[in-house]
């Protein structure tokens, strides 16, 4: 069982220095309470943690500064996600389950990561998903735009679990501008994708204002 | 000028007996902030807020004990937010602009609502919207799935301006299930739909969880 946490993310619409991954929620970086939801879903799992090169050695010294040493494996990121997904997955052991995970989603819930890995078991991919509590609009080519049904859109979260024959055939495609998520990667590998749901708490972290509701929501747990 | 603040919903997803609009946040109810918005943007503006009829007691009882007085027309609203907007309609001065608003969408800025207005005069419509930083997938008929282009996606706020002749004429329609916000009206009815900025904290509060959120925005404010 293998679990890749991809944490590529810059300071820039954080107003921050600091990559969003690596500032602090609660006690400690945001990055260390990721990893921590899944060494607690199983002390077992395979942690492949991929960060952009010039920020390795500073991991490093948050996990020394704040003796975090959880087992994990570090990588060096691509340019795009899916280049660091691909990198990655180089790390995965052969066989069983792999998972896909945004770093900067330290609120996913025991039960979504449990779901998430028993369905994928089941259907060979398990991707969380909410509904919308907004409209939502599709622009055209053209610039105009158009309402969708939005009982029938479903927002994606993390950690999305494929069998590991699945996303290793499906990372072999070539990059296209299209891939934003590993669902959309298989997706378009010819492969079904298996929803399930997610939990509310389960935001990426972007903004300031996402890291005050995640402070909020910590305080709550 | 005119805007119709919807506020139709109950406090079931909250856990809580008490409709979502009427919670606390900060010093008063929610409901009380979103009007607020609306009359610090302009003091002459028409506000006519829509309530289920089983709730109009109850906020001016509210009103009372917080000695809330800004001017506004309280409106019986109907079995679904199409109906409501209906109703609130029939209280709208002739010709000018027509604004609708979530009740429960107090932390909408006073650019976003400057922005719509404006963008309204010249465009017949306006909508606040703002980029998804979730991958998007719809539903189809089967139950299946699939990706959509996120770059497209387009989250909707409130509140959304037209042209008084433009929306009403919109609500001539019949009901469809497809309505779930105004430009899906006004767009069925045939009329193009401007899109311009919503902000970022302009969240709709529908559960506990957005409710921390917005305490933790209005604290910072």
């Amino acid at each position: 069982m293998n679990i890749i946490i991809v944490a590529g993310g810059s300071g820039v619409r954080m107003g921050s220095s600091v990559p969003k991954q690596f500032l602090p929620l609660g006690t400690k970086p945001i990055l260390m309470h990721t990893v921590e939801c899944f060494f607690r879903f199983n002390n077992q799992i395979n942690i492949i943690l991929v960060l952009p090169e010039d920020q390795i050695d500073y991991w490093h010294d948050l996990c020394a500064k704040y003796n975090f040493y959880l087992p994990h494996t570090v990588v060096v990121g691509g340019s795009t996600r899916y280049l660091s997904v691909k990198n990655g997955l180089t790390k995965v052991d052969k066989g069983g389950l792999v998972g896909v995970h945004d770093g900067v989603r330290p609120l996913v819930s025991q039960d979504t990561i449990r779901r998430c890995f028993s369905e994928a078991e089941t259907y060979g991919s398990a991707v969380p998903v909410m509904p919308s509590s907004e409209s939502v609009r599709i622009l055209d080519a053209d610039g105009r735009s158009r309402a969708v049904n939005r009982a029938a859109v479903r927002m994606v979260q993390t950690p999305q679990v494929f069998k590991s024959e699945v996303i290793k055939k499906a990372y072999l495609m070539p990059y296209s501008d299209m891939f934003t998520d590993d669902a959309s990667v298989v997706e378009a590998a010819g492969f079904d994708i298996h929803l399930t749901d997610g939990n509310l708490e389960n935001v990426k972290i972007t903004t300031p204002d996402d890291l005050l509701y995640a402070e909020s929501l910590l305080c709550k747990m």
